[in-house]
């Protein structure tokens, strides 16, 4: 049977990677076969366009050829990794996804959620995270916590990183049964046992 | 007041750049400022793209992903050279465009469509050719033409080029008002002759 996939989503700083690490052991320790990625990344394209779309001395991008080349990466991570590793009934994690791109080019950067969503239902073809874990801190939280050179969309300013925030939260309070929103504040311990808490949820059918 | 845009359109080595080359010398000399572009291309992100895309070395793209790679060199495209010669009052006559897109990724490439048009809608903004002069042309002729060494689009086969152009005319029947098939197996003149016919419709409000 085809495999379950997940996603980690939130702003800068909050503590991502350390929970779909802790995330990926317990569902390793369950017998899962665990694949983690990147959005975007994780193909040479996506890798490129990465590299592309964080530069911090790129060309200034249209919002709208910035969401389409993200839409791009996705596209080909579905196809190449994400797809094939679930038809194998593996376990995907992904470090961000389609959310990611309707709060940063859409709530926080101007464009339509709505469309973004809609322009994402084309490239990433069915395949989405059975649940989304964001990871929501206050904005001046997160940033005290970045303390490396920030990357061209870390460095946007503080309207910016406020209307992301209020962008996850919105998208959170229309799709409860998707994205999960946990507050980031608190220890790393608590924090991962709500996400297995709410993984075991749909979790129940598969093991 | 705004200028025009006009785009052309067909399989390649069907005569396009001799067209517009003549057609952008008529305009000029009845005062039209005229802007050549080519879509992909004509900004930094969108030659990187283009040079992505029809590497014949290039990796295996998912048909998705490089659809979503062309909306993003037509976003930028729009975004920094159309839409301001436009503002401008200029008159832009592209080499290929969304029509493209639709037909190369969709009728012969597989994908839907009325979605890449969807997503098309997004990415242009309201920006589209006054008329689109597609130069049609039976596949062995076309191919006949083409001496050179083919690039990654071209070098698809026959059954491709044949939904390519079934594909074109298709698109012309759906929407005869924007998309102006004409037979490109005449002599230069004549083809030419009816392309400044057409666009003396539309431009004889600005004229």
């Amino acid at each position: 049977m085809p495999g379950l996939f997940f996603s980690f989503d939130g702003i800068d700083g909050v503590g991502k990677s350390t929970q779909s690490a802790l995330f990926g052991e317990w569902l390793a320790a369950r017998g899962h076969e665990v694949v983690f990625c990147r959005d975007p990344g994780s193909t040479p394209l996506g890798e490129e366009i990465r590299r592309l779309l964080l530069d911090p001395a790129a060309v200034k991008f249209d919002r709208t050829a910035e969401m389409l080349l993200y839409m791009a990466a996705r596209a080909q991570l579905v196809d190449q990794v994400i797809a094939p590793a679930l038809a194998a009934g593996k376990t995907v994690i992904s470090d961000r996804f389609l959310l990611a791109n309707v709060v940063y080019q859409g709530h926080a950067g101007g464009l339509d959620p709505a469309a973004i969503w809609e322009v994402g239902r084309v490239a990433i073809k069915g395949i989405e995270p059975a649940l989304t874990f964001v990871l929501d801190l206050p904005e001046q939280e997160a940033a005290a916590r970045l303390t490396r050179e920030l990357d061209r969309m870390e460095s946007q300013g503080e309207a910016f990183h406020r209307r992301l925030r209020q962008g996850y939260l919105a998208e959170g309070a229309r799709n409860p049964a998707k994205i999960v929103i946990l507050d980031a504040s608190r220890p790393v311990e608590p924090i991962q046992a709500d996400i297995r808490k709410q993984a075991e949820k749909v979790l129940r059918h598969g093991d």
